[in-house]
């Protein structure tokens, strides 16, 4: 079970695949030259989108194409009142947070009414990287500690200090000297594995058990940071762990380990750019699902429908020490027409009850998976909350992950006009996470694409 | 001359000023409580705008302001073609880098047109802080060395790296332990200060002399550097010193500092997020005006008036060591709406001649505020390039900064209905600063506002 150089290589397209490509594809792929080799382009046959609606995506071509991957696009592609909300805020004015505007405060309030009272304070920027750099900031100088605890495959963002939080960036990126990392929850295999806890007799871990065991590895972690003179500053972790694989159940596990973060010091940060905003169907954050109030609440991506807009919320004695004494300013963070954006995304939410879609309809998914397991054994396990579903691809008989077979049925997949991607530390878990309007229809669209795929492959 | 404790404290608006204003001001600024204490206002009396349009902001009870601050608005609050274009795009598709896509594209290889040919590769990000970021990261990884060299009062970003190397923001800010300060290429008082150079018998600098001072303060950082054992990675400057104090001339000065920078083995790192995009009025970017090839070129705030968007250009060979071992993803970076927005701002500069526009009126403006001079001492010096121009107001009769009567220009000026701001080391230099499309009918406002200001304030 090797462990992949980097995640983000998992399904990429390389120069070397140009060759069948139709003329407009190869010319493009080429083009994107100009860009360097840093960035990654899905597929062997890259796709080639032009436009978007609800869960469905077009090509230029005119193709139509389901989408089980974009979460940015989280009240569905193109939302006519997103649209509207931008063009009119843009068409106004869009200035900064210097000036006072009624958007960001009204927004402000009504982001924070949806979390536990006590995270009472809110800082806006443009991507879930800035989040994460400022909240670590925020809580070294409030911890007075450095050290911050990720998980093994984690992914919490591109900026110098985030990137070396974000093991999953492979093996040639720096991680930083004072941060640790604990194994993932991965209730898939971590018993046997690592020493874990024993699941009951019928198979299922409970939240107490796994949560002293994950517990147990932050006190670890803890104690090494400490024998090379480093204190303690925050465990920073998404509470779904998705880019580890998908990691929601127990419900619960968690309680244990912020209490042991809280007890040695630090302070937790709650990486909402993937659980949050309905996602998971059971709560608007993900915290919430697991029970726990965090000290920090960091989101990106869904948070206002592809313009670039992040969060940081805190307590207010967390967030203190730090922008007390420094100014802060983010020139579009917070301005005008990104609120205007992400007030139209939190309206849509309510209105069309994007948490209860997420609830039922991921229920009617994670069904509909599962009832494939039976005919295809290389399906090893479904696990998930609300639209964010992991489907482990393994050696049938085994849990020994099958990367390779997970991405020739991604290839399939996008071939039978579904796009999605994979996950996990050994890159073979699909990672089905669709806009949250995705619909029972959609379910079975995408269940007889990925019947067709599995007969295609042949398993 | 006491050096602030922060560059940003300069005219922000406190609590204890709050008497006074009308309800609704008080309202919003008591609101703001929720935003925490990083975030400044700007002025005594904060303003509240709901409206902008060229170089002209409303206030929510109709009044209008002239704006000389404001350069993310660089073709014109809400220009029309850049309102079509988002709205347009926004309606039609927005997803991000992993698919293909003509705007990305058409966009990289049109601003990559402005440049010189040896920057040949371009990286989108979604601010400012994000390009900086990147940009340390590849000169570190291309160089193999830590250190980086800035400005005394140089500000390059709000990330945890980027932070560290903003000493503009004040002594609560930890720098990096890496980085080194050079004395601001300081025309008016550096010679008398720093042990500099001699101004000819007119009292000017050659650009020879002048760059030769700078350069030996390159060489001293990067000998106490290699005494720390730090090895030179970059120099990072804005090449017209904006937060330092507006330091355009002598034109050409930066030719031998560049070249000691190569010499002891660095990088250049331009920071455009002020010069560029035709501010200075006589090239596209600042560093052109310098007549210097950069080796990485960052931008961000002007280049699409408003939306989340910025840049990493770099020489192939500086990108490659980075960019051929290590993925970057930044999930809104450009996506189709900030490229569709970035590509309408530089088909209005072209379409408009923004830099013909900010040469013209930007030597009218420079001129106008020079014959102010002569009947008000206060006045320092008048100095900038195309439509940055800085103006520094001191004691009568002396060199010596006199940032309270700066501050108290400033907030005369916004009672007069013009904004504009200050920077510099004492923070006593007026940021003139305006959108590229102020006009003259906009200089004979300011200059009548200006002028009624001294006269109001008896200076």
């Amino acid at each position: 079970m090797a462990t992949r150089s980097t995640i983000m290589d998992t399904n990429s397209f390389r120069p070397d695949m140009a060759q069948g490509l139709d003329r407009t594809t190869r010319r493009l792929t080429e083009e994107r030259g100009v860009l360097g080799p840093a960035y990654r382009l899905f597929y062997r046959r890259p796709v080639h989108l032009v436009k978007g609606r609800g869960s469905h995506v077009w090509d230029a071509d005119g193709v139509e194409y389901l989408d089980v991957y974009n979460n940015v696009a989280s009240v569905g592609h193109c939302h006519p009142r997103v649209v509207d909300a931008i063009a009119a805020q843009a068409s106004a004015l869009n200035t900064h947070t210097r000036y006072l505007h009624e958007n960001i405060l009204h927004y402000a309030q009504d982001i924070l009414s949806t979390m536990p009272r006590e995270l009472d304070r809110v800082m806006f920027q443009c991507t879930g990287s800035e989040a994460n750099d400022l909240a670590v900031r925020v809580a070294r100088t409030y911890t007075g500690g450095e050290g911050v605890i990720v998980t093994h495959e984690a992914y919490h963002g591109n900026s110098a200090l985030t990137s070396g939080l974000s093991p999953a960036l492979g093996t040639a990126q720096t991680l930083g000297l004072s941060m640790r990392m604990i194994p993932a929850p991965d209730t898939y295999r971590v018993g046997a594995q690592d020493g874990g806890p024993s699941p009951d007799s019928s198979g299922r871990w409970s939240a107490e058990s796994f949560g002293a065991w994950m517990a147990d590895g932050i006190r670890r972690a803890v104690a090494d940071m400490e024998r090379h003179g480093i204190a303690f500053a925050a465990f920073l972790a998404d509470s779904i762990f998705s880019s580890d694989g998908v990691y929601p159940d127990p419900a619960g596990y968690l309680q244990p380990v912020i209490d042991t973060v809280h007890e040695l010091g630090g302070v937790w940060i709650a990486d909402e750019v993937q659980p949050g905003f309905t996602r998971t169907g059971d709560a608007f954050w993900g915290f919430q699902r697991q029970g726990i109030v965090p000290d920090i609440v960091t989101s990106g991506k869904p948070m206002a429908n592809g313009l670039p807009t992040s969060l940081m919320a805190a307590r207010h004695e967390v967030l203190e020490p730090f922008a007390g004494s420094i100014p802060y300013f983010n020139t579009f963070g917070g301005n005008p027409v990104c609120m205007a954006a992400a007030q139209a995304v939190l309206d849509v939410m309510r209105d069309e009850d994007t948490m209860g879609n997420s609830r039922r309809v991921g229920a009617v998914f994670k069904d509909a998976l599962l009832a494939l397991q039976s005919g295809h054994p290389c399906i090893g396990d479904v696990r998930g909350a609300g639209l964010y579903i992991g489907c482990e691809i393994v050696t049938p008989g085994t849990r020994l992950p099958d990367q390779s077979t997970a991405l020739d049925i991604l290839e399939t997949l996008r071939m039978n006009h579904v796009l999605t991607s994979v996950c996990g530390r050994y890159g073979n878990v699909l990672k089905l996470r669709p806009p949250l309007v995705f619909s029972d229809d959609d379910v079975d669209l995408f269940i007889n694409a990925m019947t067709t795929t599995l007969e295609t492959l042949g398993v």
